[in-house]
C-alpha cells in the first residue's frame, strides 16, 4: 500500500519536496508548421519541451514521454521558477523508471495545449490577437505530428521508446501506428483507442460548465475576468474521476475541516484542486484538448488488424485494477488486438488501489515495470 | 437483458407510456410543524403527497415510499397536468412490486423539496418572503419526522413497509431505527448508512456548479433569472453517476446526432437531462437535499449494534451489481450490522447493468423480488 506522496505532483501541496534531478529548464523552439487534419496550415508552431540525460552517439536511446490532459513540458525536476516538481518526477530520473542516466529523455506540451507549445492563448499571427475559439480543431494525431517536428529539431530519427498514461498512452499508439519506422518501443499506460459514451460524459460535463461561465465571452475572455469558476468546476469532475473510492476514503473519508466544522476535507480538497488549476490552464485549451480526447479513435473506422499490422514496434501495456475512468478492460481490447496481429506485446494489470492516478503518483511497483521492461528492450538486439 | 424503457421516468421523453393507474392525483396538506434537529421551530409544515390503493380495515397494509434527491410525491400513474408518469410507475400499481390492489401505498414530497412540501422557495411565515438560503439546514431525519405528520394525519399508527432507494432508502433505515414501533418491514434499495467521500465529492461538484452560478445571487435569484446552468451541470454529474459504463455504450456507444456530426449522442443526451431537470426542480432545494445526503451518518457515532439493537423490522436489503455510486460494498456492510445485531434480513444484490438507476427502470427482477417479499411479509403471523 501506498501511504504517502499520493497524488498527482502538479496540484498538489508538495512541502520540501527534492527531486534528485535539482533544476530543470523549458525551452521552446519555433518551428515550420503542420497541416492539422481539419485542414489548417500553421505557418509554423512554438513547441515547448524539456529534455533529460544525453543522447547517445548512436542517437538510439531517445525516449519520448507525452503528457496527459493537464500536463506540460516540465516532465521532472525543479522548475526554476515555481521550485514545482515536475510532473512525472516520481518516475522519471537516474535509477527511475525512464532512467536519465541511460535514456535521452523528451518532453513536450501538446499542441492546443497553453504552456509553451501554440494553442489557443497563443497569438494568431494573422491577426495579431489571441486565437481563442478561431483556433482550429486538434487531433491526438495533429498532437503527434507537431512533436515529429521537434524530433526532426533535435536530429532524432528513430525513437527508443515512447510512452505516456491516459492521452500520453493514445499520443504513444498514434507514433506506434503512423510511425512504425520511428518507434522500437511503446509503453501506453492506462490509456484506450477511443473514448467510450461515460467518458466522453465526463468530459462534456467539463466542457459545459466553462462554455456556460458568463466570464467565458464566446472565448473571448480577458486575463481579468476569465471563466475561472467553469474550468474549476470542470478540474473537480476530473479529479474525482482520476481517484479511486478506496483512495477517497484512505485520504478523506468523513473527515472534516477542524477549524470550520461545516465542511467535509474532501469538499476543501477539491476546492484547493480547482483553484489551483485555473491558475496553470488555459479555459478554452481545456475545451479544445478534451475534445481531442473525445474525437480520438485510433482505427477510424478500419479494421484494429489492418492498422496494426504496420506496427513495428514491441508493446508494453499497463493498467490499473482500481482505475475506472479507463478501466483495464480497453486496455486488454488492446492487448487482445495487438496479439491477433502478431505485435509483440506485454500486458501488466497492476493492482494499485489509487485509480487513474496510479500512473502519477509514486508508485514502485509500476516504476519497477517500466524501469525493467525498458532497460530489457534496450539491450535486446 | 432490458431492452425498452430504460431511465428514470421522470426526464425521459416518454412517448405514449400508459399507466394502468390511469390519472393520479397528489394532494398537498398544512400540519403542525416540528423541531429541525438544527433547532429550527416550524410553525406548520405543507406536505404534498400522493396515496395509492385502499387503507385495509385493520389499518395494517399501508406502505411509505420514500423518494430520492430528485423525486417528489407522483409516486405513480398519470400527473393529470403533464400526462407524465411518476417516477416509480414501473414498480407500484396493481400486481406490480408495491401492489395497489393489496396495499394502501404513501408518497409524500420531503420537507426542503420544491414540489409542493415545505422548502427553500416557500415563503417564509416570518417575513412573507421566499426562504432561500435562510431555511434552515434539514435532514434526513427531519424528512422522516414530518412524514411521520402526515402519516398521523392519515390515522396510521403503524406501517406495514416503508422503502426506498438512494435517499428514499436512508428515509427508510431511520424509521426502523428512530420509530421501531410503527414499521414492521423495511426495505432499503441501493442506499447506505452514511456517504463516502466519494459521494459526498460528486455532490460537492453540483452544489459548487449551482452556488458559482452568478444568477444563484446567494440564493435570492428570481423566476425569470435561475441559477439554470449551475443547476444543469449538478444534474449532468448526477445522471452520470446514475448510469453503469454498460449502459452508456449500450444506449450512446460513440454515436453522434446524425442532423450535426459535431456532437456525441451521449452529450446531447445529457443536455436534454440537464435542460428538462432545471425547468422542474430548484436550485437552492438541492443544494439543501445533497448536503442532507451527505450529512446523513445513521449511527451517528455510535456503535452500530447499539442503535440497531432497537430495531423490531424485518429487513429486506437490495443493492445492484452494476451501481459504483451506492456500491454493493455499502449494502453488505449494512447486512452484516443487521445480522450481527440478530435483526431479520434478507440481501438479494441484482445482476443488472443498469447502474444506480436499476431501481428507477423497468426491472422485473427488481420488481418480482420486492412483490414476492412483501406479499410473504404481509402474510407471515
Amino acid at each position: 500500500m501506498i501511504k504517502r506522496n499520493q497524488g498527482d505532483l502538479q496540484d498538489q501541496k508538495v512541502t520540501g519536496y527534492q527531486s534528485v534531478l535539482g533544476v530543470t529548464q523549458t525551452q521552446t523552439v519555433r518551428l515550420p508548421g503542420i497541416r492539422t487534419q481539419s485542414g489548417h496550415e500553421f505557418a509554423h508552431v512554438d513547441i515547448a519541451y524539456q529534455t533529460l540525460g544525453k543522447l547517445s552517439p548512436a542517437r538510439d536511446n531517445a525516449i519520448l514521454v507525452c503528457h496527459a490532459l493537464s500536463g506540460n513540458a516540465h516532465l521532472a525536476g525543479l522548475h526554476p521558477e515555481t521550485g514545482r516538481p515536475g510532473w512525472w518526477d516520481y518516475h522519471v530520473g537516474p535509477g527511475k523508471a525512464i532512467d536519465t542516466d541511460k535514456f535521452f529523455v523528451i518532453c513536450s506540451n501538446v499542441l492546443g495545449g497553453c504552456n509553451g507549445t501554440t494553442g489557443p492563448a497563443s497569438p494568431n499571427p494573422s491577426t495579431g490577437k489571441t486565437y481563442g475559439m478561431s483556433f482550429p480543431s486538434v487531433t491526438i494525431r495533429d498532437m503527434v505530428a507537431v512533436q515529429a517536428r521537434l524530433l526532426e529539431h533535435l536530429g532524432i530519427e528513430k525513437l527508443f521508446a515512447v510512452t505516456g498514461g491516459s492521452m500520453g498512452g493514445m499520443q504513444a499508439l498514434v507514433w506506434a501506428v503512423e510511425r512504425p519506422d520511428q518507434v522500437r518501443v511503446c509503453v501506453p499506460i492506462a490509456t484506450c483507442t477511443s473514448h467510450t459514451a461515460m467518458q466522453i460524459a465526463f468530459n462534456e460535463i467539463g466542457r459545459c460548465a466553462i462554455l456556460t461561465d458568463p466570464n467565458w465571452n464566446t472565448g473571448n475572455y480577458t486575463d481579468t475576468c476569465r471563466p475561472e469558476h467553469g474550468l474549476a468546476v470542470a478540474r473537480m469532475v476530473g479529479h474525482v474521476t482520476y481517484l479511486s473510492e478506496f483512495s477517497m476514503t484512505h485520504k478523506f473519508g468523513r473527515n472534516r475541516q477542524s477549524a470550520t466544522e461545516e465542511m467535509f476535507s474532501v469538499e476543501s480538497y477539491l476546492h484547493h484542486q480547482g483553484q489551483s488549476f485555473v491558475k496553470r490552464f488555459d479555459p478554452n485549451s481545456y475545451l479544445y484538448i478534451t475534445k481531442a480526447l473525445d474525437d480520438f479513435d485510433l482505427f477510424a473506422g478500419q479494421p484494429a488488424a489492418e492498422v496494426l499490422s504496420k506496427v513495428h514496434a514491441r508493446f508494453l501495456v499497463v493498467s490499473f485494477e482500481s482505475d475506472w475512468l479507463y478501466p483495464p478492460a480497453q486496455s486488454r481490447e488492446l492487448v487482445r488486438q495487438l496479439k491477433r496481429t502478431s505485435v509483440p506485446v506485454t500486458y501488466i494489470n497492476l493492482e494499485t488501489e489509487y485509480g487513474h492516478d496510479s500512473f502519477l503518483i509514486n508508485n514502485p511497483p509500476f516504476s519497477n515495470l517500466v524501469r525493467h521492461y525498458l532497460d530489457n528492450e534496450y539491450h535486446r538486439e
